[in-house]
């Protein structure tokens, strides 16, 4: 299918085909504190939903509970169609290794989208084209995943490297986020990048603290062939909080392209220690 | 256990408990459109998993996908606890009616929090206290659930008999939530007062127009027993939308105490036909 060296986050969230049962292995490239990347685990559940012969339409909501850390190597994905009707898919994902330790489990609604009324009650947030915004350095940072994107902050930039702060700062963040290298914005990548904020307790500590999503939920807001229309390689993303308390935290974003349009937004808790 | 007549929202979500294999039964006193309203149907399943016997913890994240109009009737719930460690617990659980078609599904987090850093960044919506505010008639409306919770708008209070808009309105809505029969709110009442706003599209269009949720998460930012402390009646509830595009409309909420704590936040994707 490829003849050409495939994009790394093709290659990371590349699936081997099975019946129910999928496979699919670690990429180093996109390594975060303790496992994968959660937005490249998120997509490779997804792609193996995408490739599934049975699936219709285009994927609408995704929830993934990461349940344990995924060990670096292979693993397996069942893979399985809940209920369908003519227009609506449920599907669910489980990620296991070692014969059958599950890592993590997803749930997914597809849809074959009719046109309807429309409308968007958000409005984009106001922010420099891409080109103008300047590329965050990720050098200081020892997770391979961060590489993988070009992120531009218009707002809420982390000085991750200077003190942290002695009264807690915002959680706000506006930033482009692209593939560093580019590739035309598809479902998967936008799932992945819903999962591309900072943690927010790093911004609002300005530090580093252990860290990890628990669950995370995308809802999708563009039909696939909209999304390939925009044909667009960056999106402009807002995140926030809303609280940390006992020993969890919450975030919110939104995924806008470049054109004013909503494709997608999510919400996150994670677990933190501090 | 119950020497008097249960409150209608324990008789609704009432489960009988198996091993893995768990049942209930849908009540009239809570129906919607062509089903039992989702916050109950949630409420249910997060209630076996809060009386299983393994169950440690409290609730953090619970995502509910509806994948077909549960039946007037019995129904079974096939509980199974994912992965377990110290301090969380991952769960799914399936609705199944006449012998095993799957109407609803939800995975849930649950976990013993430990005392940390804390920090609120969303600020308490500005309303008038409870007491104040004018109880929102539902009389005209068919759905019974409707007539199971005392509704005071502070804003954004549907006018659900007059014409429809001619210009869109307004998404937004501010409003106490309390179960009509006085209930302390404790988790399951919480989730279910998650679902208990009105489709973003009826705000929107203030017309009935077919709709139903498709996937809802909720996120709980509240221990068991803090929430018990909190010794509470009703809650304020702030509920919005970001877009509605191809036949489905995604909604936001939170849910607060009256004395300003955030107890919840929820999201939902629902479809409409308009």
């Amino acid at each position: 299918m490829l003849s050409k060296a495939p994009h790394l986050f093709d290659a990371a969230t590349r699936v081997a085909a099975g019946d129910s049962r999928w496979s699919g292995h670690t990429s180093d490239d996109y390594w975060a504190f303790v496992g994968p990347f959660g937005g490249v685990t998120a997509a490779t559940m997804l792609r193996a939903i995408m490739e599934h012969p049975q699936r219709l339409g285009d994927p609408l909501a995704l929830t993934v509970n990461f349940c344990a850390p995924v060990a670096q190597g292979p693993f397996d994905l069942d893979v399985r169609l809940i209920k369908a009707n003519r227009s609506t898919q449920h599907w669910s994902v489980e990620l296991t290794q070692d014969g059958g330790d599950i890592a993590t489990v997803a749930t997914a609604v597809l849809a074959v989208r009719r046109p309807s009324w429309s409308r968007q009650p958000a409005s984009v947030p106001h922010a420099p084209p891409f080109e103008a915004a300047r590329p965050y350095s990720t050098r200081s940072l020892k997770m391979s995943w961060v590489r993988q994107y070009d992120f531009r902050f218009v707002e809420g930039e982390p000085q991750l490297g200077a003190a942290p702060h002695a009264a807690p700062g915002s959680a706000f963040s506006k930033l482009w986020i692209a593939d560093a290298a580019p590739r035309s914005i598809d479902m998967l990548s936008l799932l992945s990048m819903s999962d591309a904020f900072f943690g927010r307790i790093f911004h609002v500590r300005n530090e580093f603290v252990p860290f990890g999503t628990v669950s995370l939920t995308t809802y999708f807001h563009t039909a696939a062939d909209e999304l390939a229309t925009e044909d667009i390689t960056h999106i402009l993303a807002t995140a926030d909080a809303n609280v940390f308390h006992k020993s969890y935290g919450d975030q919110t974003g939104a995924l806008w392209s470049p054109n004013g349009r909503l494709l997608a937004t999510t919400t996150q808790i994670a677990y933190f220690k501090a």
